[in-house]
C-alpha cells in the first residue's frame, strides 16, 4: 500500500535505461519436448550477442535425467566462453556447480521458491532445507569471485498454495542479501500476478533493500506480462528477464505458458524511449520460435 | 512529466470501481465486412445487457452508405428501448442525431480526431470544422436531456501525422466541456500508445477538468492495452471501453486491430479487486467472436 512512485534524475517515475536479459537459450528452451541440437542453440547464442544483449541466460546445469534439453551444457558454455560473452547458467546444486565452475562460466543462478509448497513440488524439499543448502553453494561461487543470481519464484502466487505473503518472500530474499547475492530476480512463475501488486511487493522490496539489484521475471500466462512490467518499472526495477519468441514456461509450474517475450518488452520499452542498447531482428526472433514445437 | 500518484480514499492509487462500458456491438461490429443479422446483434446486446453492463454502445445513426452494417439502428434501438437498458448510440452529425432523437435514444456519442489529419480522413472536415458543427448538435441533444458521451480520437497517436500533441487534445477536449459534454472519452485509435504517456496525460487532464468523467478507450493493437488501461486507472479514470471478444477495429485507422477485450478487462480488474458489477459468461465471449468473420 505504498501510494507515490519516486521521481528518479530524469523527472519522471522511470528509468533512463534497462538491462534486458535474454532467458531464451534456457528458461525459454528448458520445457521444449524435442531436443535442440547444439548447433541451433550456439545460432541463438550467436545471434543475441549480437543483437545487444550484454547478458544471456544460455543453459542450465542441473541433471540431464531432470532436464534432458540441458545436457549439453558443457558444450554450450565452452562457445560462450570462446565468444567472449557475459552469461549466466543456473547451478541448483554443489554437482551443478562444480561442473559449472570446471566449465569457468562467470556467472551462476539460484532458484528457491518463496512458496513452501511450490519449492517442494519443484526440488523436493522445503523452502528452508534449499535455503540451508545455498550456504555453501553461494559461498563456493562467491569464492570463485562468479557473479550470483538469486531467483525467487512464486513471488506474488504459487500454483499450489494460491497467494504468496510478502513475508514468505522476504524470508528468501533476506537470506539471499545476507548470503552475498549479486542481484536477486523476482519472478511470477505461473504468471498469475496484476499489475499493481508488482508494483507493492517491487517497490516494497526496493525499500527494504535499497543496495541489492533486483530483476523482474514476467510470464504472460494472464496477458498481463508487459502490464506487470511496466508496474515493476514504476516501482524502479531496471532488469528484466524475457525470452525471444516468448520461448518457454516451467515444467514445474501447472499452466505457466511462455516468458514475455523479449521482442515485446523492447518495443514497449522503444516507445518509452528508455534505453536497452539492443537492436533484436526479426529474423531472430523467428529463428527461436522455429525451435520449439508448441508455438 | 507528473511523477506521483494521488492516494485515492482506499489508500491506494486505485480507483474502488470501474464501469465497464461494452462496445462490441457498434464499435466491434461496425468493421464487419459481413452483415450480422438484426437477430443476432439483439442477442449479442441481451447477453451483455444480462451479464451485467450498465451501458452498452449499442449501434451508430452513421449514414449506411458509410456504414452499412449500421443500417439497422432503428431496430437494434427499438429492440434496447424494450429491453429498459441504458446504451449509447453514435451519431456523427445532426442528421443522425434527429434520426436517435425520433428514435428515443437515452445517450448520444459524437466523435472528433485531435489529430486535424485524421479528422480530414475520417469525415472530410477539420477538426475545428467539426468543432463547429458539434454547437447545434449538443444544443439539439442537451435541449432534450440526451446524455452526451464525447470522443477525442487521436489522443496520443494518429496514423497520418504520428505523435498529437496535448494541446491539439486539450483544444477538443476544452470545447467539448464548453458545449456541455456528459463524459469524454478518450481513444487510442490506433493502439500505438505507450502506458507512461497514457499515465500523464490522462493525469494533465483530469487535473485541468476535474469534474470531468473521462473514459479509457483502448485498442490492443501494440500488444499494450492492458499496460495502457493499468496507467489510466492509476491517473485515476474510472470508466472503461472495451469489447467482448477483442471485436473491432477502425475502419478508417490503418492497422487498428481490435479494440481490447472485455474479458481481459475484467480478468485484470477482478484480480485487483476493483468491482465492475459484471459477470461475463465465456459463452457470451465465443457468441461475439463468432460475429466476426476476422477472428
Amino acid at each position: 500500500m505504498r501510494p507515490t512512485i519516486p521521481v528518479r534524475d530524469n523527472g519522471t517515475p522511470l528509468p533512463r535505461q534497462v538491462e534486458m536479459i535474454d532467458v531464451s537459450p534456457r528458461d525459454g528452451l528448458q520445457n521444449e519436448p524435442v531436443l535442440v541440437s547444439v548447433d541451433k542453440k550456439k545460432e541463438l547464442i550467436l545471434r543475441l550477442s549480437k543483437a545487444g544483449f550484454r547478458r544471456i541466460e544460455t543453459t542450465s546445469f542441473v541433471h540431464p535425467k531432470w532436464v534432458l534439453q540441458m545436457a549439453d551444457a558443457e558444450a554450450i558454455v565452452s562457445y560462450c566462453n570462446q565468444l567472449g560473452i557475459t552469461y549466466i547458467t543456473l547451478t541448483p546444486n554443489l554437482k551443478a556447480l562444480e561442473r559449472a565452475l570446471a566449465a569457468d562460466v562467470p556467472q551462476i543462478a539460484v532458484f528457491i521458491g518463496a512458496s513452501n509448497a511450490f519449492n517442494q513440488k519443484n526440488v523436493n524439499r522445503t523452502t528452508d532445507e534449499s535455503l540451508a543448502e545455498c550456504e555453501p553453494l553461494f559461498a563456493r561461487a562467491k569464492k570463485r569471485g562468479v557473479f550470483v543470481r538469486a531467483y525467487v519464484s512464486t513471488v506474488w502466487h504459487c500454483p499450489y498454495q494460491g497467494s504468496v505473503s510478502y513475508d514468505e518472500v522476504d524470508h528468501v530474499v533476506k537470506r539471499f542479501v545476507d548470503l552475498g547475492a549479486d542481484e536477486i530476480d523476482l519472478g511470477d512463475t505461473n504468471g498469475q500476478a496484476h499489475p499493481q501488486e508488482v508494483f507493492e511487493r517491487c517497490q516494497s522490496l526496493k525499500e527494504a533493500y535499497p543496495e541489492m539489484p533486483f530483476v523482474g521475471h514476467f510470464h504472460d500466462t494472464s496477458k498481463l506480462a508487459l502490464a506487470n512490467v511496466y508496474a515493476a518499472l514504476l516501482a524502479g526495477i531496471d532488469r528484466f528477464d524475457a525470452s525471444t519468441g516468448g520461448l518457454g514456461g516451467c515444467p514445474f509450474s501447472p499452466g505457466a505458458t511462455g516468458n514475455v517475450a523479449t521482442e515485446d518488452v523492447l518495443a514497449m520499452l522503444d516507445k518509452m524511449g528508455i534505453h536497452t542498447g539492443i537492436d533484436l531482428h526479426a529474423e531472430t526472433v523467428s529463428f527461436a520460435r522455429s525451435l520449439s514445437t508448441r508455438i
